[in-house]
């Protein structure tokens, strides 16, 4: 009843078994914060002597530090105080949106401990010159967390657009169309640290990393996670993610999550996309911006909270149109929460009156009311570039052998 | 290294793997639909004496026949053919929709081997007189079944609204709210079969048990099966289903699928769920007859072949509408299909190249085009009672030796 393993396997099961068990002991002490080997034994079911002999392994290689020895100098003791370090292994993580590049360095615990953000405008330059100016600013970033003892092991793009094998098959609001952003980047930052590897590159849309930082570190984290919504990332276009059972949910071609161009009126604007009355046509940075009269996203805020009236209507259109749109999402995927992420952070309390008033008439459960809180702002966690970032961490904490 | 079980634990975990091959040998046996010993000990990775003894195990509790025994008599050789058994445990599967009741019994492999099916009109009577002619249906169809020696292990519903814990929480064709549909049905069945056991019993939304159907004997099955669709079923109202990966999204209260309220257009005619412009009042069956001017479904494929301008534009409109609030889902959830069922089935010709106008010009991916066959007709397997059968003896195959 058995797989008949030869002794090659039997070896193979073993390293396997304990690269494990390392991961589960390292993810054990992150997710706690600070705990013991005693209560990591318990919480994992393996034995103090097996959890010790893994803590001293991650504790030589780095990736766990322990505090409170005892008078003797003596380390080891189940009673000894174990956190995740905080310095060592980190994440590079670089959002590239239409208006900010945004660069992060976490730690393994998934915090920012590096940030560099340039507001620039990525419409007016070409895809490679953006790929460079994102490559310089991430360079700098990784030389700030070089004196935090900070060595990045992977760096993660995170993109406006359509995102499949490293490549932006379309970013409309950028004016992207097949642009190979991650070998570009790669290569630029390369170039500008003679003498260091290559670092390994993943992508994401942009959506899906703060949706992901979202689950890590904000809604999905703490004492009443949450682990199925939907998050909207309001920027130049309206990002989308789905969240379902505590994962992403990605779609057969990795494009899943691209709220911003349903239709909300069939016969309106003419989008970027080609199509016609998408929901970034009227809830999408400028189309808020126009409806307002105003110039830029802070001032919307403002004006809102003054009380200015076409401010307040410009919210209100977009909100209604935020409901209309967010009722088919919520019938179609039975969320627990949405999520409004990106700019719309600030602004929930003038959109979710009229987006509740359409969820609570449009979603057939009935389950949706004004004020139940089942709409509402991200945490100050929901951000792309901690989100990508967090992604290298994790690949690390999930295997650590394979960096030690 | 290891979790120390104690004796009672490897006690424990010896059967759960024995349980756990009886059913990889089972559903392997089932999926190739006719193998021999020693080609499913090389397809799931057993000893072939391991595989023997499972056999020998399954095939003396009726779930496996052999055939092909050699002169001498002797069973169990390795080149005996193998089959699951078209008598013995079995599943009862009930549609109740809102102008039909259809019950099916399913045998292990999954295969109608009785269906029954009565159209009468749902929304004439109340919810327990419909769960008691369901119910007098259903002992009929257990009668026929026991004729062909197949005895029923479970029952499923398959219900047209929203279904949890066993409740119809809404189903706004019927006029059902807050029925329990379940236990109704569960009483009014025993009460007609006395002296024999109650079945266990289950419910599923219509849409999400045809969709598994669609997914175990349809386009998920087959030498390219899809994994990942979104499911339509035309009935008087527009049911929905998801599947992602091979496995049906539910939602956070069991409630996900259900496209048929997604706004097609915002200030459109009332719908029976309060809210306005919902697809099924553009699409579903009540909008089609009443566009074409016909009284009944199969007028309108005969009407449509027939070439009859009002019908055809009729069919065009839904297909329009159809496509612009699919373009939407798609954009959501990048299936690698749109499979339309129930009424739809013999529509696909007409509804198809207005709704593939809307998904080649809305889908940002640019992956869907006329004609490229994501958009398709669901398979002659594609029915809800079946499914919901199916649910049944997928359970028993999941493990036998519960069963047995």
């Amino acid at each position: 009843m058995t797989t008949s393993p030869g002794p090659a396997a039997s070896k193979a099961d073993k390293d396997t078994v304990r690269r494990h068990n390392l991961s589960l002991v390292l993810r054990t002490v992150r997710d706690e914060g600070e705990t013991t080997r005693a209560a990591v034994a318990a919480r994992v079911g393996l034995t103090r002597a097996a959890v010790s002999s893994l803590v001293e392994q991650l504790l030589a290689a780095g990736f766990l530090t322990e505090r409170g020895k005892t008078f003797s100098g003596q380390a080891g003791r189940p009673g000894t105080a174990l956190r995740v370090a905080l310095t060592g292994p980190a994440g590079l993580g670089v959002e590239i949106n239409v208006d900010y590049v945004s660069v992060c360095v976490v730690d393994l615990t998934g915090a920012d401990r590096v940030r560099l953000t340039e507001y620039v405008d990525n419409r007016s330059a070409a895809p490679g010159e953006v790929l460079e100016r994102a490559a310089r600013i991430a360079a700098r970033t990784l030389d700030s967390a070089a004196g935090q003892d900070l060595d990045a092991v992977g760096v993660r793009l995170a993109l406006p657009g359509l995102v499949s094998g490293g490549r932006v098959r379309q970013a409309p609001n950028l004016g992207w169309n097949g642009v190979a952003a991650q070998s570009l980047f790669a290569s630029a930052l390369t170039a500008l640290r003679p003498g260091r590897p290559a670092l390994p590159i993943g992508s994401d849309n942009e959506a899906d990393a703060a949706a992901l930082a979202e689950l890590w570190f904000g809604v999905g984290a703490g004492p009443e996670p949450v682990r199925d919504f939907l998050y909207l990332s309001g920027e130049t276009g309206v990002g989308g993610a789905v969240v379902v059972g505590g994962g992403l949910l990605r779609g057969a071609h990795g494009f899943a999550g691209e709220i911003g161009h349903a239709v909300a009126d069939p016969d309106g604007p003419p989008c970027r996309c080609g199509a016609r009355g998408c929901l970034e046509q009227y809830a999408g940075q400028d189309a808020l911006l126009r409806g307002a009269g105003l110039d830029a996203v802070p001032e919307l805020e403002q004006r809102a909270r003054a009380g200015d009236a076409r401010t307040v209507a410009a919210l209100e259109r977009a909100g209604r149109m935020l409901g209309l749109v967010l009722s088919g999402a919520v019938n179609l995927l039975d969320p627990e929460a949405v999520v409004l992420g990106g700019i719309y952070r600030p602004l929930v309390p003038w959109l979710a009156p009229a987006a509740e008033r359409e969820l609570s008439g449009r979603v057939v459960s009935g389950l949706w009311r004004a004020g139940d809180g089942r709409l509402r702002g991200s945490s100050s966690s929901g951000d792309a570039a901690r989100g990508a970032a967090a992604v290298v961490v994790r690949e690390v904490a999930a295997d650590p052998a394979a960096y030690g």
